[in-house]
């Protein structure tokens, strides 16, 4: 893990091997636990087939206690698995409370993985045991971290942590953050994890508030292969050991700033790690009628196959973009319509520049990460949106994929 | 081609060569040409920049006259080409009609090929020649049909062509039909071409009302990648030659239902040959509280890249389906869904059926063809749609193709 990373104080990481995933030996269960009751945020996945701990988590955070630990498991989604998936969680939920001493609804439960197989809960409950041994060893608290990043991983190339620090009118506070994703992200939140960590000291409802303004500009605004999953989760805690309590509008600003930039680096490293991608494209409307235009033509875009295939053959198919704009199901008019590759002009008017040069728009394509501007001249608004190409490694993937 | 493909008569049919793509000798010019003016019938794309052929075909349709000649090319689309495309189109329109001492008003054209590159008018005249020169020799009137619609294949690796004959009250009347499918093929007939031709006399309105509802039974219920194409057309000719009219509401409904069974054949053929596609799979929701969800869902479901890689895969991994079901954006119970491989039941009331066994859902998948059927139990609408499977092969042509 970098040197760089600020690792928030007040907050125990652990990630165990307790034989959820095939593969022998492969982290499968962390644990997260604030050393004092952290006030809690979420945002949770608008699948309408919640998995188990996503229904429990909603109950948890309804009833607005400060929350303790966060145990994850990958390799089981527990989604699809009706009541006995409820009971499960309850039940996993209740046995780490007992061993740590919590109340049961101080403790918050992700999972990740296969959808629709049977919950293992006694092969959890052993790996739990497991956690509680490592949490006595003196493990570094930066190698802790990274192995609480691996465990939460499913197809994930590599773990994903950040940690940044802020200094406010009162002193000094850490944010780290650390995530899951590959494939599934979309825009709403697909198949993702992210855990946002805080010392500072901030009030619930600002808290709930701010991520959910962050979430909309981050994790929101990603897309690998457009589906949304059961399970995606955001959770923020905010354990307060640093002292430092947020309560006016000027640190409040900077704290969300900050948030903002840790939810950016998360959602970028997600994208970036897309199941089998090779690029990282911002895609960019500008110049809609409105927000909503603006939004739906840079989805279509950011989604499209046929788009998506194209940066990975470098192929600077602008044809392609435009024919994605054309069926985004907004009203606009073509001939205004013009369309950059970082600064390279291609399309003027809705047709080919006169200036382009293929070549020039194909060495923006053979860069591992550009931008595509597509302008509709209409009006103010615009979107973004960091999207990935759809490659070979893609379908290997998801053709073989079940942990 | 099959014996069986009954010739509609009253009708020739010409495909050469003319240097439009980059294999040399590659057939990608093609001409239909009615031997009396046919009453014409067409449905097009509804992307919002329409390619420049369709925006003349849609004057020609608005205008009412019957057509004599339909020219199709393919290895360029003349889309995003702005008015210089435009004036293409009415040079080549032209060109033809003095050749055949036709009105230019009787000649329609079609393009599909790579978007926003000049149109290669002096090429496309140059064929026309090639064209007019082959009308004269004696090529069978089967070889000459193959070779229109192997002319007017992009990425497709097989013409597609069917005729039947339908029995009338007034007589015997034949249908051909004729298409080109490939990528971007998606329910609103995205980047497919397709030629109905009849030799039965039918109304002008009548002929436009029904093919409208038979596209939206057969060719806007497929979906290959999601993608809309800048040039589908659907366009229908009736040339009376047979001398029997169609005007009793027996023979109407006769003659659609054999209209839609061409359609389907068209449709099904373009689905199997979905650029690498190894499956077609039909995909139903019964059971939905209205039309408009029960079309969501399926079009969410046949377009999730996720699913598709699964299907390739032949992997019977029922939690990506209801993982899209619940992300389609509809209000449903989830504890009501069931969930059919064939006959296979997979999933009961939201959970896995306690008989389901992998190995009987793998042989399902393991099949060329086979259905998912959706229930969501909440309603008597359902809707239906062909898909196929997202495959390396997929990837492969779309990164590497521009004809």
């Amino acid at each position: 893990m970098s040197e760089n990373i600020k690792i928030c104080p007040g907050y125990k990481f652990v990630g165990v091997a307790s034989g959820l995933k095939k593969a022998a030996g492969a982290l499968d269960l962390a644990l997260l636990l604030s050393d004092t009751p952290a006030v809690a945020a979420a945002v949770f996945t608008k699948n309408r087939f919640p998995a188990a701990p996503v229904i429990y988590g909603r109950k948890l955070l309804a009833a607005g206690r400060d929350l303790r630990a966060v145990l994850i498991n990958s390799g089981n989604a527990n989604a699809c698995t009706g009541r006995q998936g409820e009971v499960d969680v309850v039940t996993v939920a209740e046995f780490l409370a007992a061993a740590l001493q919590l109340d049961p609804q101080e403790v918050f439960i992700s999972s990740t993985g296969v959808i629709g197989e049977p919950f293992p809960v006694t092969r959890v409950l052993r790996g739990i045991e497991s956690l509680l041994a490592e949490l006595e060893q003196q493990v570094a608290v930066s190698a802790a971290l990274t192995r609480a990043a691996r465990a939460i991983m499913t197809t994930d190339k590599a773990p994903k942590v950040i940690g940044i620090e802020v200094e406010t009118s009162q002193g000094t506070v850490t944010l780290t953050g650390l995530a899951k994703g590959a494939g599934m992200i979309h825009p709403d939140m697909a198949t993702m994890l992210a855990y946002l960590l805080t010392d500072a000291k901030i009030d619930r409802e600002i808290w709930q508030a701010m991520l959910q303004r962050v979430v909309s500009q981050s994790f929101n605004r990603i897309s690998v292969d457009g589906d949304m999953s059961t399970n995606d989760t955001v959770l923020a805690l905010a354990n307060g050991v640093s002292g430092c309590s947020l309560t006016n509008p000027v640190d409040l600003d900077l704290f969300e700033t900050a948030l903002l930039q840790v939810a950016n680096a998360l959602a970028r490293m997600i994208v970036k790690d897309g199941e089998g991608a090779t690029k990282v494209v911002e895609i960019t409307v500008t110049g809609a009628a409105n927000l909503a235009d603006a939004e739906k033509i840079c989805r279509t875009v950011a989604n499209s196959a046929l788009v998506k295939t194209a940066f990975f053959g470098q192929d600077a198919n602008w044809g392609r973009i435009i024919a994605a704009v054309g069926y985004a199901g907004v009203e606009l008019d073509s001939s205004l319509v013009n369309i950059d590759f970082d600064q390279v002009r291609v399309v003027s008017g809705g047709v080919r520049d006169p200036r382009y040069r293929e070549e020039a728009g194909a060495a923006v394509l053979r860069q591992a990460e550009f931008s595509v501007k597509i302008d509709l001249q209409s009006g103010e608004d615009e979107f973004t949106l960091l999207t990935s190409d759809l490659t070979h490694e893609y379908v290997s993937i998801n053709a073989d994929y079940r942990s």
